[in-house]
């Protein structure tokens, strides 16, 4: 494989959301000068395919401006805090795109988990790039601006939510909403050296969310910590009755041991790249001393892997066709010629396949539903090689399936994930683990993710806050 | 519609499970006794299309004396008591024919659930009739003898569970293990005038049964009374890792008042049958009067015919074909024509339906899910009206799907139900009620149901015993 030259970059985090909330509330700083520095940093990189679209600089100044002279803002839970949408994500008066210009469309109403976000104070910034329909992990699948990874080296900067990572690693945002319906939250993460967390199916409502696979997509979000993590999430999540698969999120842990599963070495794929391979079995010795209690338990990922095999070489890739069946018979030439291959192939599978498939799907959840009895959080790398732009071209399919080989497994089994970027390999590219739990112990495993980062936890226990009560109906939508 | 005369005949239930122990453990009879009367019985009545096989007399009699002479036996659970099994589950060295003789192989090993009831003490007697595939609600599609209600006039017996109705409505056998994956455990039940109990998904391991739609099959019994149902679901019920569905029953209720919901009655659909309308709606008066405490509050039927309509008129006739494909596309002409057309109907659908049609489900799911926190148990009727076997061979496809207008949309739905007999109609036809609750809520809806037959309730409570610690590897197979 084509190694990178030695890389020297990396991400560039910007202040957290704490600390961001900090200056807005003790004067320092304030939601102008934050938007300022945002429209500034974002200008500066000039069209690097992070963004589709940007709030106007004077719209954004406006906004944040508003929001100071707001009675109550300050105490919002967000106050000022900038944000970008993946963009497959509605936002009144902004294009939908999915990265398909033919396809797009100006939504007439915010998706409600970046309404609650705007409820609480938070400082909606623009659109950013994604593969062509959330279709893809290579990040290379858009007629925009290709971005690369921010540890350059032409290495991609991963899909399908690309410019959401891109834009939380290059320090443009403390924040940003992704998706993930088979890695797409979780792969640009590790590509990019920030922590990816794809909550559990059904805490982040999808309504206002154009579908991928319907019965799979998850709202996610990009961070520089988990501690942002747990901010955003505390406003973002809560049911929908709109959203037949929304629920209520698990019980917190509490701070007994938690039993951390890992594969055997030989179990573990990393396609030939020896480098990740070290820096993955190096990372795995520092769990068992973490300034927490873990208890270390080996656990095949047989039945993982096949879970992950029944999506990428069975019938679900049909579901796509729910949402852009029309689309493809009516508009072929409009679409990314390796992702309307993808769909295309969705077309030759019968309802017998799709029961079949189910069947088999059961099977293996039932078998890692077991395993859970025995296991706390499952410990994989996130993806087992990287790529550069141009192997990624050269081989979009096989590429996408060694990409996905830890990942696309997570949504079929209802498991909850979080990329945690964990050093790096010794030619300076990033290794990411993959923290995996059991659906609804989002708390658990976001505890060992904030161990792995030496955080101290704070955000998590409080309760869910209820933004109905708190919502802002004048704000504003961009 | 055709009426037919009124009816004198009906049910003619025998002993009670309890009333079988009591004797077999007094002396005042004796598992020998009862095994021949029910031979005697089943004899006398010749081939009425109940039975498609029977233990030979000689070997029922001798597993009778072996039971009895079996050091501890006599304090099994189920000592003596004789049952019948709906011929789509195995039997270890019996036929499992589905009512298709090309289909019919020898079982070589016995379904789990049967073989928690021999390892009771029960006493097997013999295969039951069924629509053939288990595909049907009519009764009438068995190569076989069609079988009569036992309230006679040419009336259906209904199906798909035919036989097994039959066997406990004659007072063959107090018991009889069937199925229902639309209603095949609780149509023929009200055609017969008895209790059809449709468990919650997964209480019973459906492992040894041929499926008809795997992931909607439940194991189901027919029987006299719900001291029965609850006596022989503690030995049936149990955790089996084999069944991929499989699950732990839920909590017992309790003694709190129960809501029960009721349709608004311009929802109710009879089909025309006036009689089984006044018997319904004199029915529900009597809800409210019961010698525990309920509540009633009206629901409306809307989501819940809505799912019945996905499942009839969806791709799930697909999930069928994955058993029976081969078999269909080999043997066609070995299949019942009405049965073949049914199958083959499920060849048009893709992948593309079947999850479009699932995103609808999940979509009920979530509707009716909140309609569950308003209310304990929903009370339709069982069917809306008879038919006579004339009829149903006329239009066999309208009368199954009449039939099946309260039954179709429980298992997709993950509800339980038990159709529970009520009365008659003016002209002497059977009335039954069926109690639909929430997955898992079994106990308050057989709560309600013993009230509905004034019977006081007791065997529920109990914990669920384990009877791998007593199998009897040595119990002879018949």
């Amino acid at each position: 494989m084509e190694k990178p030259a030695r890389h020297e970059s990396g991400p560039r985090i910007g202040p957290s959301v704490a600390e961001i909330l900090e200056s807005h509330v003790s004067g320092s700083g304030s939601p102008s000068r934050t938007a300022r520095g945002v429209a500034d940093a974002i200008e500066a990189r000039g069209d690097d395919g992070t963004w589709l679209s940007t709030v106007p600089r004077e719209q954004l100044l406006t906004a944040a401006a508003e929001l100071e002279n707001r009675p109550g803002a300050r105490a919002l839970p967000l106050y000022g805090v900038p944000f970008g949408v993946k963009d497959s994500i509605d936002v009144a008066g902004v294009p939908t795109t999915l990265s398909c210009p033919d396809y797009a469309y100006v939504a007439e109403e915010t998706a409600p988990s970046v309404q609650r976000l705007l409820d609480a104070g938070a400082l909606y910034v623009g659109k950013t790039n994604l593969d062509q329909f959330a279709t893809g992990l290579n990040g290379t699948r858009t007629p925009y601006t290709i971005p690369r990874s921010v540890y350059g080296g032409e290495m991609i900067s991963g899909g399908s939510s690309s410019g959401s990572a891109l834009a939380v690693a290059l320090g443009q945002v403390p924040f940003a909403v992704a998706t993930d319906t088979a890695g797409s939250g979780r792969v640009p993460a590790a590509l990019n050296g920030i922590v990816g967390y794809k909550p559990s199916r059904g805490l982040i409502s999808t309504v206002g969310l154009v579908p991928a696979c319907k019965s799979l997509d998850c709202i996610t979000m990009m961070a520089g910590c988990i501690d942002d993590v747990d901010r955003v999430m505390q406003v973002m999540q809560g049911r929908d009755d709109a959203d037949p698969w929304s629920r209520a999120p698990g019980p917190t842990s509490g701070g007994g041991p938690i039993r951390v599963a890992l594969p055997p070495p030989d179990e573990l794929e990393f396609f030939g790249d020896d480098a990740m391979r070290a820096a993955h079995l190096g990372f795995r010795n520092k769990i068992a001393h973490l300034g927490l209690p873990v208890e270390i338990v080996e656990t095949s990922l047989a039945p993982f892997l096949a879970a992950g095999e029944l999506l990428y070489a069975g019938p679900w890739v049909a579901e796509r066709l729910v949402v852009f069946g029309d689309f493809l018979a009516e508009h072929p030439d409009s679409i990314h010629p390796v992702v309307r291959d993808i769909l295309r192939s969705g077309e030759r599978y019968s309802a017998v396949d799709a029961f079949t498939a189910m069947q088999a799907l059961q099977e293996l959840r039932a078998e890692v539903g077991r395993l859970w009895q025995t296991m706390d959080v499952l410990v994989v790398p996130t993806i087992g090689r990287t790529f550069t732009v141009d192997e990624v071209l050269d081989q979009p399919i096989k590429a996408n399936t060694m990409l996905g080989h830890y990942t696309h497994f997570g949504n079929l089994l209802d498991l909850l994930g979080v990329a945690v970027p964990q050093g790096h390999t010794a030619d300076g590219r990033p290794h990411s683990a993959m923290l995996l739990g059991d659906a609804r112990s989002d708390d658990t495993v976001l505890r060992l993710a904030a161990a792995l980062l030496d955080e101290p936890r704070t955000g998590a226990a409080g309760p869910i806050p209820d933004h109905d009560t708190e919502r802002l109906t004048t704000w504003p939508t961009p």
